[in-house]
């Protein structure tokens, strides 16, 4: 398997995920039972980032408020916080990471509900929680994470649709994998567009809502696989001081989703263009986004925002696979990083 | 006052800071009472970078956990989460930031306790707060903060003592003004070694535990004044992924103070001078970490580890000021950005 096959394994592994609807709605009985008052997530990352989407997507549709841990305070300092009232969390494709295990093992002597989202049901990870969230990926080969990404997305967009209970969350999520498939198609397209940045060194990825975790993700694919000095940013934070970066040609690459924080995307997106010159990478299902681009990615209309994660960052992931052939780099193989990092 | 003047002005702006003990002690007292079970906190730009110092200070010294606040949740999609047992902290140079008003707006709405740190008392800020702390700092003219970072930081610090009513971290604190008073005395040595990064484009710039605040803080000074994409990272995060862009000569400045987390930094510093071939720039008390670097810039010895976030800033303050004259930059207006940013 390549990079580029486990790209376009998706759908079919979204799909399977959501035979496990039952399984989820389990756990979250356990959840509700359990009365959180906050959710205390531990990750490293593209996991990371899956926690930056369900920051987003369980304050807003569960009102749950989220820490995100610093592993370092339960293994360095051995100043573990009091976790009364969390419900901690632990994401991880391999279930491996010594660090993200620590916070597990410490929110169960604390005697906190624990539950691990990971591609590795039998992982130290989910030996240490109470409930595990199996994202059911399949094996992932290549080094840069696309699938199991995708996958704990839907996991965690399928245990705020079980914490709510809300049936309509379901049928959106039942149309999801066919919004990637659609995506998919535009696979020949970004080949062609990536070209035109064969010689890009830097850039900044603008998002800014649920859609902040897909600018951290298509930053980390670019700087991985690219090795190009790719900078994240929510479009508020980046008016507080980073846009300075920003004169003549400096490429910004975005992610202009249409729903509540799509106007104040394109306001950012129209002053990059007309006042700093900026050049222009949008995907976005929006003709007022894409028209502003020199180099426009549409995305599938009709979508819910919510759910839009899932589907931007797939484009994401073929402009940075296509990018990294373009640039004469090896996809599988990226220099100086392995599968499973051992971070303490 | 220039951008170069204010940072010389840190010494007596801590001192004047710490007659406020009693102020302090009276806001502990009140958040004690209140039995929060953790801090939820809204801030932006540099006051977001004192609220990640915040992470692992309350965090380490007083158990308390943090939530970083998502402001969009409030303003765009007006879904605010349930914030029961929460400390709502809003942290704000000039008060006036309306996403952060409106998270303090919503914590008292939900009848929690709200505490601004801030360094106007008569901002919107502070008047939506029942608790105000009054960092201080004086009038800040240049556009790029510094005053006001390291008054926030030591707010925060006196809070995290007078929470703990530990009287050998007031002693600490006693100190600090002296150790910022000594480092300053490389201002001159610090704008000979920025010559050597005229053209430097691109960097990195890692911390972690503390000094992860350090990190975030040093890369946005760098962005604003000299347009560089410097990017901030935990040594941890870095290792997931971002390493594969450094290859030889690409810079990488590392805040590497005495303390928990030394060893880790000193074997990624080694790992990037040995193996990446990487050029670094590092501010450190330790011999060892210094001797990696083409450019060691030291620190006073015998400091206290949460401590060495107030002291290891000034330096990369200088070297940030230095290095936009060196490249013919303007220090007090840099371009595309105003003292204070209206993000809703």
């Amino acid at each position: 398997m390549t990079l580029h096959e486990e790209i376009f394994e998706q759908p079919s592994r979204l799909r399977s995920l959501l035979e496990q609807r039952s399984q989820v709605e389990k756990i979250a009985g356990t959840i509700r039972r359990h009365r959180v008052r906050y959710v205390f997530l531990a990750a490293r990352g593209t996991s990371d980032n899956a926690g930056r989407y369900a920051n987003y997507l369980w304050g807003a549709q569960n009102g749950l408020p989220m820490a995100l841990a610093t592993p370092s305070l339960f293994t360095y300092y051995h100043q573990p916080p009091h976790l009364t009232g969390a419900l901690v969390v632990g994401v991880s494709q391999s279930g491996k990471s010594p660090d993200i295990v620590s916070v597990l093992e410490e929110g169960r002597r604390q005697e906190c509900l624990t539950l691990a989202v990971t591609n590795a049901p039998d992982s130290p990870l989910a030996q240490a929680a109470d409930l595990v969230l199996d994202v059911r990926a399949g094996a992932e080969k290549a080094v840069a994470a696309t699938k199991t990404y995708t996958a704990e997305l839907m996991a965690l967009a399928m245990l705020s649709a079980a914490l709510k209970g809300d049936e309509a969350m379901w049928t959106d999520l039942q149309r999801l994998p066919g919004w990637v498939e659609e995506v998919l198609k535009q696979d020949e397209a970004i080949a062609r567009l990536s070209q035109r940045y064969r010689y890009m060194l830097q850039c900044v990825v603008l998002g800014r809502g649920y859609n902040y975790a897909t600018a951290f993700e298509w930053a980390l694919k670019l700087k991985e696989l690219t090795y190009i000095s790719a900078e994240p940013y929510s479009s508020a934070d980046f008016q507080h001081g980073p846009i300075a970066m920003v004169a003549g040609g400096f490429p910004v690459l975005a992610v202009a989703a249409s729903g509540q924080v799509f106007d104040s995307m394109l306001e950012m997106l129209t002053r990059l263009r007309r006042t700093h010159l900026a050049e222009l990478v949008v995907i976005s299902d929006k003709t007022k986004a894409l028209a502003l681009a020199q180099s426009p990615i549409p995305l599938p209309t009709g979508m819910p925002e919510w759910l839009t994660p899932l589907v931007s960052i797939v484009p994401a992931q073929l402009f940075a696979c296509h990018l990294t052939r373009v640039k004469g780099y090896d996809t599988e193989t990226p220099r100086s990083i392995t599968k499973v990092t051992g971070t303490h």
